[in-house]
């Protein structure tokens, strides 16, 4: 029987991921905001450097979960996470007794919030490695990478996150299960909260230019972001800031997505990147005076953003 | 006899200070670039917000200090301090045996450079508490404050000095003579190191904005001058931190110079005042964590100005 997927947010992530499980032959819906009139019409075409390109038109598209005219085996939201978007909100309308509610986002400690609001659902935590870009409405851009980690959370991995990593496997990314979802979180997190607000703030240089003129400060912020995750129960391998350093001069110059967004006028992930992680930190007492300065400073241009 | 003073510099610290002590009878010269011809032809005018406006027109007005026909009993520099600046060049071709070398300028750790290109001559370091704009050429706009800290460096107050200070105070100006000039310009650091470079991050903010918002990042971030100061053998009052958050909040909202500077695109003051507390705490192994994301915050936006 086909799986019945219904993908919350039609952005990049949202369109690429999605694309690939329909092409897999699961019966895929998508809620969108947007671009619904394009999607609807026309579906969504996903120019991949990696994958042949492709279009897929969804089984349904819809304004809002609660137009969903099915049993949704999996809910994959794929939306940013900033404050004005009220997760569990989004969702509620298609969430049944047996659906599992997976998340593709950015960001760390967002999974509690979910747990809260739909106790008795499995929860399975999504982290995408990957670089793309919605390019127009109903457009993907898959410009680099594309693997997939995902888990239940807090932790362990189920039978449905197994069958939907195979998924993912059979359309041809990586799809690694892990038990232990929030540590793999804290460890992209190691690159996400430094480069993307330095990003945002030096006025918007890209990831090489930052990491070569300012490794020392990337590397400072990276142990703080490793400090942090230690004193929250999950200790990241000794060697993931030289890695991430080797690493990030291997990749090409690179836009981060907040910087994107930010370029955009689109909200940022200002709080689920930077702010949790500083949270956390506070919480355990654990010191983090240049994230807490990166933090200060986002949440200051966001004031004159507004202003 | 008339005291011969040459300033250097006729943006608005120039114009002011240069002003008020022709205004009190000094024979006052004045090199200047961009407003030469104004400055010639004109003069210079100062609205100010608590003296009578007043013009004066200087007895030389040159394009540099080789043109000087006189001895000066003073050079006041009065220029910004950017590393494309060379402040020794600037002022050598009318340095005499007997003149003093004034400075009113921004940072920290500036003097030295002066002192060895003149370890003959005396070096008066001087810190001006002032809001005023250049807000056109040959017209300056003084908005609030004025008064004036001077003292020798590396120690002590001169005859020369005293002497200048009271030109200062009978053109109705405060100006204090102190014996230790480099804890002042410290004490003054305190407040620029934070404000200056979060006004340009933010994107724009008023001093108010920041405050109200990002107070205990402000107090981190003058905590650590503080350590800074201290280290390198000049502490600073125990209350120093809440007194310049207290008069902050009694400001009206302000914008800083280096904020002037960014906005109207000229180079930024960040070496003399970001920069130099950053080397004087790697100097003496004083964790300035904030400072230093600052710093290279400021580094990637003056990358990202000149790409």
């Amino acid at each position: 029987m086909k799986d019945k997927i219904l993908i919350v947010g039609s952005g990049a992530i949202g369109g690429f991921y999605g694309g690939l499980l329909a092409r897999q032959g699961a019966d895929v819906s998508v809620v969108c905001r947007s671009d619904f009139q394009r999607v609807r019409r026309h579906g969504i075409t996903i120019h991949s450097h990696s994958l042949s390109d492709w279009s897929f038109k969804p089984v349904q598209v819809l304004r809002q979960t609660e137009d969903y005219q099915d049993s949704a085996d999996y809910i994959i939201l794929c939306t940013k996470v900033i404050p004005d978007v009220q997760r569990a909100d989004l969702i509620r309308g298609a969430v049944g007794k047996e659906t599992a509610i997976v998340f593709i986002q950015n960001g760390i400690e967002i999974e509690q919030e979910l747990l809260d609001a739909f106790p008795d659902n499995e929860i399975i935590s999504g982290l995408a490695f990957i670089c793309c870009n919605r390019i127009q409405l109903g457009t993907v851009d898959h410009l680099a990478y594309g693997h997939l980690a995902l888990g239940n959370f807090p932790q362990g991995v189920s039978n449905k996150t197994r069958q939907l990593c195979t998924l993912f496997e059979q359309a041809g990314i990586a799809c690694r299960a892990t038990r232990d979802i929030v540590t793999a979180r804290w460890q992209k997190n190691v690159w996400n909260a430094p480069f993307n607000p330095l990003s945002v703030l030096s006025g918007g240089l890209l990831t090489s230019d930052i990491l070569s003129h300012q490794e020392s400060l990337v590397c400072s912020i990276m142990l703080e972001v490793c400090g942090i995750a230690a004193a929250t129960g999950h200790p990241l391998p000794e060697d993931i800031v030289g890695k991430n350093i080797a690493s990030t001069y291997a990749m090409p110059p690179y836009k981060t997505s907040m910087l994107l967004d930010y370029q955009s006028g689109r909200p940022m992930e200002t709080e689920a990147i930077l702010g949790n992680t500083v949270r956390a930190g506070h919480r355990t007492n654990t010191s983090c005076p240049c994230l807490q300065t990166l933090y200060g400073l986002m949440k200051l241009r966001e004031l004159q953003l507004s202003g």
